[in-house]
């Protein structure tokens, strides 16, 4: 495939979406730019699209094998990712399997409690309102889904889950939390969009529990894309390294 | 009944809970105490409690004639309430039927609009943590209850909005919004506690949607008796009245 990129359709804080020469496609272009503590802090990092892409590229891949929905197609370089157009949902899906961030300053877990089952907490994803957290109830009155949705959404995020922490132990990586986003397509089904990569997940490495992700960035740390790239190569397999330009460039 | 009235067990912002010569029986003194912004703002006002714990009582009997089950026992007299020992879950159950307050501020709902079916928010009761709203999933990750039990606390406190909203709505009273609390009697069945006044609901006139409890305290206002008096002159019947020695004191 070789599509053509068209107009730009969405401008988010880390990616833009382009429109295609093919109607229910469209081109998510991963951009340097990284965010945090509500889009105040922001700068631009060389070549974190093109790991977050490639990244997120082998997770939807995982994914995909394991009959989980998702809006990927291919990556057709790094940082152009291929994809379905969905009609996303203003929802951030958090998945928490131990206790860090946010959640132990609202509420009380200890850090690092091992969560199991896993928290799982919606967001919603208003920058107006600063991504408040939702619960069912007021998710439903506000409209944003239904409840059978809800609930399909949960059942899809525990599998999400389970598949991805297993892919990761593997690979001796802890997977504390992680962000996902969901779309409808064209036939309304509920699809898994957006990004998985260490800008939306914590990686823990499985031994020393290093921090690999952007908590780094968060906490001003200056090797944030070492953790990127470490991230990339601990999971990607020889032949993607390969296709990708990515072997040679890490220890 | 006579009972007598023992040792302090526990003391909240409004209401002191005491033993009494009776294992599975507690008096709740209703203190004049008005609090506010998280404790923040606290006044005295003369016979708050003394009306709250005749309109808790009312609101309880119409319950416990409804089917549902409550710690209310009798009042002793007016301020001292003889109720069932309970266990107390610390969960905060708001229900809202019109959007006010802070459910506004928070999410991108229109002042007075109108919420059918309505939203069931539940916050942690927690001074230390400032009373964070939950979701179930962060519920039963905190032991503060089961999925079966936090179901079946939605279950009741439908019911208990049906009941009262129709009970006021007879009497030309809206019932925008309230919070009421749960605990475990003695035989481990969930049972609805603390109390259902102007302190702890939202009641306006149907008419002139004056209000008529504790946002006056909150917003300055100094007729803040009158609409407490108010509100127990509209639902109690003429004997009660006379009773409670309030029908001289009401226009």
């Amino acid at each position: 495939m070789n599509p053509k990129i068209g107009d730009l359709i969405y401008a988010g804080k880390a990616k833009d979406v382009y429109e295609t020469d093919t109607p229910n496609h469209v081109i998510v272009k991963f951009r340097d730019d990284i965010t945090a503590g509500d889009g105040i802090k922001c700068e631009s990092l060389v070549k974190k699209g093109y790991y977050n892409s490639v990244i997120s590229s082998k997770f939807f891949e995982i994914l995909e094998e394991s009959g989980i929905k998702t809006q990927y197609i291919e990556l057709i370089k790094p940082g152009y990712m291929l994809c379905k157009k969905l009609r996303m949902i203003p929802l951030e899906v958090i998945t928490r399997n131990i206790a860090t961030g946010s959640i132990v300053k609202k509420f009380p877990f200890h850090h690092n409690q091992i969560l199991n089952p896993p928290i799982i907490q919606m967001d919603y994803k208003n920058d107006v309102y600063h991504d408040p957290m939702l619960n069912d109830s007021i998710t439903t009155a506000l409209s944003l889904a239904t409840q059978q949705e809800l609930n399909n959404i949960r059942k899809i995020t525990f599998k999400i889950n389970n598949i991805l922490k297993d892919f990761l132990l593997e690979k001796n990586i802890l997977f504390p939390d992680f962000k996902i986003e969901y779309g409808f397509d064209s036939h309304g089904n509920i699809v898994l969009g957006d990004e998985i990569s260490p800008d939306t997940c914590r990686f823990w490495d499985l031994k020393s529990w290093e921090v690999l992700d952007k908590d780094l960035f968060r906490n001003g740390e200056s090797n944030v894309m070492d953790a990127y790239m470490k991230i990339a190569s601990l999971i990607l397999n020889n032949e993607d390294k390969e296709k990708w330009n990515i072997s040679h460039i890490l220890k």
